[in-house]
């Protein structure tokens, strides 16, 4: 593979390399769809890694994995079938590449996870390198700073790496970003550098002495207490396109034992021109650069917008995701009342809640991927005070291209569980401002989930007073369908048809916490089917299982749920179908049970 | 109430009442167990605190809430009830007293909630202050640390008082708490302190104004970048004994609407002789300071030592709990493998991750409602590379007199719900070391959940090579009642007897996930209740209607499981009665049940 060879290619063929990997990545990634802008400004230290040191034996570590398709490119892996099904991951992935040395998806792990991997090294008697590279907006969650706070000394053979591309996916106003951005702008070290450029060829032995002595002199001119104070022996900052200074800098640091933090200066979307443009918009790009579908992000999007010129009281909060989750119409028109954590779910949550006990209605906004990473919060600050919050759980189900790591698979079980918190899932946009408006009305804590992607319109609307009653969408006096959720409901429609059943009868359990017990009571005698996207273990299925429970005629109930399983990256409806989740499946289900006596 | 008559007292009464304060507290909670040693740290701050500023009016937010007790006596809470049933609670509780300000419980909370209240009151043109306590030990939290680092511009009218008393539950070794610590040692300060005090009477506008000075010199003397460029001005440090310097420089802040970081250094135990010569055997203490039973906890550290002596691979993680978790001896005895990350428990999870992927075998000891602060770290980076990380979850189900901030009653329907997690609950101590053995030697990550308090000991043991079949504890062809968990099978064995009823068949359900599909399938023509000290929402009984959902003959199944709502402090078995999970309340659903046709 490339990471063989490239360890015996000279200056010139590398730096060849590494420009035929930017053209690569450009082209494939405008196929496949992917995160394009994060890989472009990783080039040349993912060149320059893989041809310093020894991975797999020494250990690479990407946080998110935004910036690992380098190093896909690298080790082999085809780019071409990237996201797509049976092909290569989004993300580093340990069972697709022994090169990927730690999963990767969410922000922040990377030095947590190399600390642990040092001590194991370490306690076993072991000898290789460790390496984390992390992004500037990924330094500031709160497990990477807890990481990196954690001890005054670091483990040896241990080197971090700060992708400082000088942005997150949105702004990163931190204080954080702050204090190490203005490391970056002292104008003596940069005279002096260049004086030692002009005056020394680095390739000399003096040279790379003078190399070494000037980037100490620079961390002590940047005083940089911050990361020296942690334990790390400050490097920095290099510029991260200039792939031979990195090779250097790089070199010089395998040669010590002393734990290293290597400030790397990078810009996201080099050498594309469109993406450094506008580097946030190709931060994720869809397939062929695509314009986003009519989703519910954008409905709620407007929604919010509308509620908010009424309502003052109305704030949103999201967590580095503004236009992921529709918000970017509202930031523009309410800039005041938009609070962006940056990649902070559990700040997000707890401030949210900190905002509703003084007054005002907060909306957070994220993935329902990332939410579980405020479960403590959602509990303990928001649901225990039994808060006005809402939370809009975004990419609620099966995800598709990003794969395992994103799966909104696990949140319906884990929230329904939490005391105070009603949980929704509309069917269709008209039925999320429906559910919006009722859960403000009631003033209490609520989740309300729906998918990624193409959102229905199902046309019914039935103007209940109480929401958390459900709705027929079909009528039928056979088996009944107990559809959560706006995939579930529409394959609950389509599967009527193709069974050619006309005494199915369809339901929209639009509320999910508390369950419609009016309905409950009514089919309690028929057969009943529950369908949702999400893990059968502890989800709505359950819950409906659990309220039957104990009756002197037991219901005739099957569930319809996601197995237990970690579900790779494919298109949405290919996961479905791995997972006997079409319409068919339910089509085919419902036949079987229509039948049984 | 004494808050407001606090204002009406002069220097010396203020005095005066903070000695009276002092001895309520060491009497009040010899009698009725609670945390003792933060809280007589924090006499002469709150007692300033109240002094100076208009509660609850402004708002008082205390992190954690160990050291909330004087704020309870200075607003008419009766410490005498403290943690009992319908008594005041060990921590605040808006529902308690609009004192205060915010729930606390859980560690890190207060800045974020804080900045949260100081944005609801800006954009609602309120005007008050927002002061939050947090002490050295919950600002290493990476929630406290997200907030801290969330923007460079605070809040204005926003207090933190950084309650510094050098120490953590356990000595705290976090690279923060060293960078804040060498503020304090600054000789040149000392020096020109007392050369101020010496030279001026602080009454005097003079003395005022040099105060002012004193600590500003006495910051830039710091060099105290750290939390100026978080967006406060810091002012410290000052002697948190020292009640009139505190109500100066309270006054003095309240006057200015800047932001301030105030450090405050105190003792923890101070004024109380024992509690200041061990402040960590203080810190909780139960009831008449006495000691604690034979417990899980201790066998789990006994088991862990004798593991540990073959195998070199096991290490043990902790978060800030070392003896409450049972690892004071394996600590001792095994410095080098004790891995105890602060209160960090998500660092601690993905550390313990890393530490697997590198050919370890950790073992993270956290109590439950703690464990549900990592959930996410659990998800993806233990659960989703399959890494064979054992959690044993301490504290899990009813806590008693710690309330409804630290109750274990979510975790199994959360945790169930992960792929490739297993979830054992053992019935005793003997059991416990089986079921651990077992899942280490399949090397899966897994979680064992026991309680906290007495641990039984029921005696059977049936050697079975796999434990996650089930063992029935009391034969019978009749009701079959399934238990999960320690105190379920206590309880389920003595409601055989109060129903007298010998056909009840009484079967431990150690393992939760996977179930014992076996027993499930030979028990399913039988009359079935589940059992267990959960929430019923998706835990264990919910497993078991999941499992039956589906068949053609419908079992006739009982959940008896916790009620979804809150649970506030009783003893653990007053709120089992109040949940209705006592051996009383099963006997009567026994015989109910079984009488039905």
């Amino acid at each position: 593979m490339l990471a063989d060879e490239l360890k015996q290619l000279d200056k010139k063929q590398t730096k060849a390399l590494a420009e035929a990997i930017r053209e690569e990545l450009v082209e494939k990634v405008k196929e496949t769809g992917g995160h394009l802008a994060s890989n472009l400004g990783a080039v040349e230290l993912t060149v320059a890694l893989y041809k310093v040191f020894d991975f797999p034996v020494d250990k690479l570590i990407f946080d998110v994995g935004h910036q690992s398709y380098v190093q896909k490119l690298l080790t082999g892996r085809d780019l071409g079938s990237l996201r797509q099904k049976g092909g290569t991951s989004g993300f580093p992935d340990p069972e697709e590449s022994a090169h990927d040395a730690f999963i990767a998806g969410h922000s922040g792990t990377s030095v947590a996870a190399g600390i642990g991997l040092c001590n194991a090294r370490d306690l076993r008697g072991e000898n290789y390198k460790v390496v984390s590279v992390i992004g500037d907006a990924s330094l500031g969650n709160g497990l990477a700073l807890e990481a990196v706070f954690s001890s005054e000394e670091k483990p040896k053979n241990f080197l971090v790496i700060l992708n400082d591309n000088g942005m997150s996916i949105n702004k990163n106003h931190s204080a954080l970003y702050r204090s190490i951005s203005k490391m970056t702008a002292k104008k003596r070290y940069r005279s002096f550098n260049s004086f030692l450029s002009r005056t020394f060829k680095e390739t000399s032995a003096l040279g790379r002495r003078l190399r070494r002595m000037k980037y100490s002199i620079k961390g002590w001119l940047n005083q940089n207490y911050f990361f020296e104070r942690c334990g790390f022996k400050y490097v920095g900052p290099v510029n991260g396109h200039d792939l031979h200074e990195l090779v250097a800098v790089l070199s010089d640091i395998k040669k010590i034992e002393e734990p290293v933090l290597l400030h790397v200066l990078t810009q996201k979307g080099k050498g594309y021109e469109p993406a450094e443009q506008e580097p946030s918009r190709f931060h994720g790009v869809a397939r062929n650069f695509g314009e986003s579908e009519n989703s519910f992000s954008r409905a709620l999007g407007k929604l919010l917008c509308q509620r908010a010129q009424d309502d003052p009281s109305l704030v949103a909060v999201t967590a580095a995701m503004t236009d992921g989750v529709g918000l970017t119409e509202f930031a523009e028109r309410f800039p005041a009342r938009l609070f962006d954590a940056g990649i902070c779910e559990e700040y997000a949550v707890t401030m949210a809640a900190g905002m509703a006990k003084g007054g005002l209605r907060p909306v957070v906004c994220i993935y329902s991927t990332f939410l579980q990473r405020a479960y403590d919060q959602i509990v303990h600050d928001v649901c225990l005070q039994n808060l006005p919050v809402v939370f809009c759980v975004d990419r609620a189900g099966l995800v598709g291209a990003d794969g395992k790591t994103h799966q909104g698979l696990l949140e319906l079980s884990a929230l329904r569980a939490i005391p105070n918190l009603r949980v929704f899932a509309p069917k269709d946009c008209a039925e999320l401002s429906d559910i919006f408006d009722y859960v403000r009305s009631l003033g209490c804590p609520a989740a309300i989930r729906y998918p990624n992607g193409y959102a229905p319109n199902l046309g019914v609307r039935r103007r209940i007073s109480d929401i958390s009653l459900w709705e027929t969408l079909s009528e039928g006096d056979g088996t009944v369908v107990l559809a959560s959720g706006a995939r579930a409901a529409v394959r609950a429609l389509e599967a009527k048809k193709l069974c050619g059943r006309e005494d199915v009868r369809i339901v929209n359990c639009r509320s999910v916490k508390p369950l419609d017990e009016r309905m409950l009571e009514e089919i309690a005698g028929r057969k009943i089917i529950t369908f949702e996207e999400g893990y059968a273990a502890g989800g709505f299925g359950s819950a409906v299982a659990e309220y039957y429970a104990g009756r002197a005629v037991p219901v005739r109930l099957k569930i319809m749920g996601a197995e237990n399983v970690p579900v790779a990256h494919a298109s949405a409806e290919e996961q479905a179908a791995s997972l006997r989740l079409t319409a068919k499946d339910l089509a085919l289900k419902i036949a079987a049970f229509s039948e049984q006596n």
